[in-house]
């Protein structure tokens, strides 16, 4: 008997993500280790791929897993198709992750154009158009969809499009919106997107799904330049998740797959339809209850993230000890602000397997017994 | 009940890695996930930076997991200690993964000298002296200390030392050494070393444990040119690994931690030299009985990875076959060779959990099974 064994405390997860894990997935998890070029993980590969382009609302080929987490996909978009130093690229800030983009794509060189816009408030597509008229040359055109530092959900749809008519390839950070409201990378047209394993599609955190238009693959596969990082360069990916030869490229994290498509199995048994709207409805009751026990939203009402409430922290009450009780005696996680934000806002979370109502009927009266004594 | 879960085959695992895994490590992976900022969370984060501090034999502050495979681990070295556009860097050569390190420097931008050694022999230190003492302006380095393509250990502590006498950093690649052989990092003086989840610690893969020498440290603090990626950057990843205020970096894959923390215990359970012992004792074991069986080494005797045993494929002998009857009628994983070594090599490890006399006896009678039918 190991002495130090680490047993993790049983959290309720109502954060920006990590969220609950269901059962199934953490069973998943401790299956039995095999090779990644064992045929039998070759076929989970394939598995995983139909189920992420079903996922994706996409026949993309290049649709894959990146081993590593959503910033880690995030740097796979950016790093593939930024060409070279002085590719100009247009991203759009209104919140931490697109402040985060702004970073990826500066260290890959680019010449950035940023439209900014007020945190809290949604990117606005008339300054994203102007500035895309503006400059010809922009190569790039760069969104958050959910943007997870203040709740607001960006028009993806009608930025894609944007991108789409002046030329420009997209990248679409669906890091807190995949599987929880829609995300139509064929019909909107995105070129390239990321997301992660533990928001919608409640799998412990670590894995990054993307997805990859013909039109990206095109543009990355006649690249006058390598891909910056051999690890994250789609080409050789592609290798080893297509084709009849799979060219070993790295050893894929096997447990961690095997989670991701008992996830994606469990949101398909649902209905990719079934779970945004179990989604919405969840987020109308939590808003209400919210709303009863006198917090206020920091979005307006129709540009809200529905599974990711951000609500500002009333007047006299403090941030840290708030959370601080409800992880120590309710064993609740929900978030804090980031940046600007910090102590002024929470942000409660309903993603995926813990967007349920005994959440919400917990968290609501954590919160309540919190503020009364 | 879900028909489409999947359930892997049980297999032996005596390829270059994965190894099996340890059931205890299998069951850490399935415990409830927390998030990556939960106190209790921290508190394995220094957990584990003890453990493998341990585990390197170091006492480098900068000891921690890159939440990615060992190729990630690989790209965090080159990209951090290669400064700029045409940073001088040496590589030693003498199989696969030397040829992946000249990939990753060269996409680092770096101007790379490489010392090339035939696959299945050892770097040669005299040439590597040589190419250091005709170029005062190389500043890193960078060796493979156990060459999985090949079967050959090389001598990192010699490498190291001539990176220390003309005022290189070293970057070693330790993916296939560490637990299995001696690994000593501040005793060798490296810089810079990367490992794997997979091989010697027996968790399933998706991890990368690296560590830098306070030099190292300086030096990337004090870098003019930010690191080529925002992901793999060791100033702003030691700001949620270190120090009183712990930042939000990434999410980190917390299941995948637990199974790495509770590998490391395992392994300190046995004790380090017991391990390294383990391993060579069975790696003993294994030779006599291949030898039995009529097969040989590929690499002198003094110079092989005692844990990962590389044999010619007897004439005759079809190597696609023979690995699809192990796998098929044995469950059985040996590993094929690689590059200029495909059909010329096969590869058995006996490593980390797999390295018991069980698999031993097993691999050598379903091997001679295979032969005799």
């Amino acid at each position: 008997m190991s002495l130090n064994s680490f047993y993790p405390p049983v959290r309720t997860l109502m954060g920006p993500g990590p969220s609950d894990v269901h059962p199934r997935v953490l069973q998943a998890m401790a299956m039995p280790t095999i090779g990644h070029l064992d045929p039998e993980f070759i076929k989970l590969l394939d598995g995983i791929k139909s189920l992420l382009q079903k996922t994706f609302i996409t026949k993309n080929e290049a649709t894959f897993l990146v081993s590593g987490p959503g910033s880690l996909g995030m740097e796979t978009c950016f790093a593939n198709l930024i060409e070279y130093t002085g590719t100009k690229i247009l991203i759009c800030v209104n919140g931490f992750f697109g402040g985060r983009m702004k970073e990826n794509a500066d260290r890959c060189g680019a010449e950035i154009t940023v439209v900014e816009n007020d945190w809290g408030k949604p990117v606005d597509l008339n300054k994203v158009e102007e500035a895309l008229k503006a400059d010809p040359g922009i190569k790039v055109l760069a969104f958050v969809h959910a943007e997870t530092s203040t709740g607001v959900l960006n028009d993806a749809k009608g930025l894609a499009a944007l991108a789409g008519k002046y030329g420009c390839l997209s990248i679409c950070d669906a890091v807190t919106s995949l599987g929880c409201v829609p995300v139509k990378v064929d019909d909107w047209g995105i070129d390239a997107i990321y997301s992660c394993s533990q928001k919608g599609l409640s799998c412990p955190p670590g894995l990054s799904p993307v997805s990859f238009s013909a039109a990206a693959v095109d543009f990355i596969s006649k690249r006058a330049a390598k891909v910056q990082n051999w690890f994250l360069d789609v080409n050789l990916v592609m290798q080893y998740w297509s084709g009849e030869k799979r060219v070993y490229h790295h050893t894929a994290p096997a447990n961690a797959y095997y989670g991701m498509f008992e996830a994606l199995n469990i949101l398909h048994e649902e209905g990719l339809e079934n779970s945004w709207k179990r989604h919405y409805e969840n987020h109308l009751k939590l808003k209400d209850s919210l709303e009863n026990i006198g917090l206020e939203f920091l979005v307006e009402e129709k540009f809200r993230i529905p599974h990711l409430n951000a609500v500002k922290i009333p007047a006299g009450i403090d941030d840290l000890t708030v959370r601080k009780r409800l992880l120590n005696e309710f064993s609740l996680e929900i978030g804090s602000g980031l940046g600007p934000l910090t102590g002024k806002i929470w942000r409660i979370g309903l993603m995926g397997y813990s967007s349920n109502y005994k959440n919400i009927t917990y968290c609501i009266n954590a919160l309540r017994e919190v503020f009364n004594k």
